[in-house]
């Protein structure tokens, strides 16, 4: 059906696949039989224990979680998360951060606030990299390495892991989960704002390996332990559980296209064809290096900020949404996660093209 | 239409409004010609930006919040405000707390790891009544009196506030909020989780006081400062974008009702039902002073606990959902919230009378 839906580049909220929002809508008023639509089910009732006990088997299905590993939803979005990592993990009080982007810039300000923090950064060149991470000096006592796996504004990806030699790795995936296959084991903690490449805003999903959930932290309040949302299968309180419905959909449609494994080569695909565009056009640019671009965020300019802005315009008058860039990038950036469809990418490059040719 | 939805007494998440529930169903799929359903929107676009302006003027519409206390939405439920509330208002370290429940008391844990809190309660009777607040002993120094102003459990609610001798008060509104006119400014601050008596869990609002707000607490994690949410218009980071456009409907349509005096009426109306036909009842009764009852959540119960558990599957297999009381207090609980019909409650008000008429 034509519901006369947009291209939307947004670096997120983002595009959710337009099968799971009729879904959505077709069991708004009644779910299932069950009388009510999700929003007023009691969280404690059993046809919504079903709701997240599916979501959180399918999220392990697509992603192969091993056992020793817990599934947790949790609010607050990433930025309670830069708080909570450090809360949680830092026993010895130190850690090494990898900044290679805004975010995390401010997961390291808000570890500063909890230990010490060794910085490794890419900001001598607007994060345009990502350092070399093969053989870094790691502190004996150091509790954890943290990357920002793909950095939304800046739009890089890490292609290879760091070397941790051996210390737990913490990885904040928000703009790139479940867009390629993803071995949970090399990590200890892995969260993700779900805004991104999955559902609503409000929640996020941290897998966290279960020998890292300490029970010594009652003086910290509640909600921020570990322990609290893993001992109470994320029910505690009242979790977002309108994310987890559609998270959860989101979950099994991914599983139907054949899961991580193909998402992967669409994203390889979709992605290829704004990049070779950029990489011939005499107009555009890529803003980082070509072997850490990212296959979710695309960030490019013009030679000027005048034309960005022209370009911008242009784009939002021939109906693509949200393309302008990030202040501290500028240019345009052009967000292309799952749920963004490849007529969305080639109906993009077909415009700019045409742009370029026309300017004079 | 009738879409064959059930009478749901969950205390939380509870019913919403039909009318409400259309609407948001209509605008799944093309949010009234933006292209994209609202869980998609940039949370920087112009067009989620008026959703969230709109909900902020209609909640003080509502309320007749006064210019100097803002209006925050926050996530992390009621229980990270147990923790907020203490680490940004506890100047020195000591409050008063009023246990009148399980709500209040979680509160007192969590304020326990920040400060000094002295505690009045009303545990001697399992919370059956709300004590004297008239005359309190109130440290010299206490940076405020916290109450829960209604006891989802356990079925209270308070009928005059505290005198606090010109401490600051702070409550708990969750299970009452917008349930009946509110003066704002006897108030520092109130709360209230949305999922009980507005829109869909995930998400609490704030009103606080401007002056409340304090900028000397950089230590404490960038999202536990009110400072962060109220210098940002609730969006230093992603908000619970889809709870803030749900609550707003609800918002809208409770200014259509008439306003919460007009909602008040209705609820004293609707309660007034079931707690005629308790005090009527040889085989209920209620479970609380009756000079403290909740018009939002009734507990009864009968003789026993085996005639407990029999009427609650009756009820069950009549078609009422979620009676069954917290096992703090055993038999059963209706939560008639101001989105539960009249015909909800006049509904299970037949069919107890002809359970008890026809009991042997």
């Amino acid at each position: 059906m034509n519901y006369d839906r947009t291209f939307n580049f947004s670096a997120g909220p983002a595009m959710m696949p337009e099968a799971v929002l009729e879904e959505i809508r077709d069991e708004m008023m009644n779910y299932r039989g069950s009388g009510m639509c999700v929003m007023e089910m009691s969280h404690r009732s059993a046809v919504y224990q079903q709701i997240i006990d599916e979501a959180e088997q399918d999220l392990r299905d697509l992603m192969g979680i091993p056992d020793n590993y817990k599934v947790l939803f949790i609010q607050g979005g990433a930025t309670l998360q830069f708080s909570m990592i450090p809360m949680n993990l830092m026993k010895n009080g130190k850690a090494v951060y990898i900044e290679t982007g805004a975010w995390s810039k401010k997961a390291i300000a808000e570890a500063k606030k909890v230990g010490e923090v060794t910085v490794i950064s890419s900001k001598d060149k607007n994060y345009t990299y990502i350092p070399d991470c093969s053989d870094l000096d790691i502190p004996e006592d150091a509790d954890y390495v943290y990357i920002c796996e793909n950095e939304t504004i800046h739009g890089t990806t890490w292609q290879t892991l760091p070397n941790t030699k051996g210390k737990i790795l913490v990885a904040d995936q928000s703009s790139m989960f479940l867009s390629k296959p993803c071995n949970v084991s090399d990590y200890g903690l892995i969260y993700a704002g779900v805004q991104k490449n999955v559902g609503p805003a409000g929640m996020v999903v941290v897998i966290i390996r279960e020998d890292l959930i300490r029970d010594d932290l009652d003086n910290l309040p509640v909600y921020l332990q570990y322990k609290t949302h893993a001992d109470a299968g994320s029910m505690y309180n009242t979790p977002n559980c309108w994310a987890i419905y559609c998270c959860g959909k989101v979950f099994k449609y991914l599983k139907k296209l054949g899961g991580l494994d193909a998402v992967n080569q669409m994203n390889i695909d979709k992605a290829k064809i704004l990049y070779d565009f950029l990489d011939e056009s005499k107009m555009f640019s890529g803003t980082v290096d070509k072997d850490v671009r990212s296959l979710m965020n695309v960030p490019f300019v013009t030679a000027s900020k005048e034309l960005d802005a022209e370009v911008v315009a242009a784009t939002k008058k021939a109906g693509f949404d949200n393309l302008k860039g990030h202040k501290s990038v500028g240019g345009l950036r052009a967000s292309i996660y799952n749920a963004m469809p490849k007529e969305g990418v080639e109906a993009l490059v077909a415009f700019l093209k045409k742009f370029e040719a026309e300017y004079k």
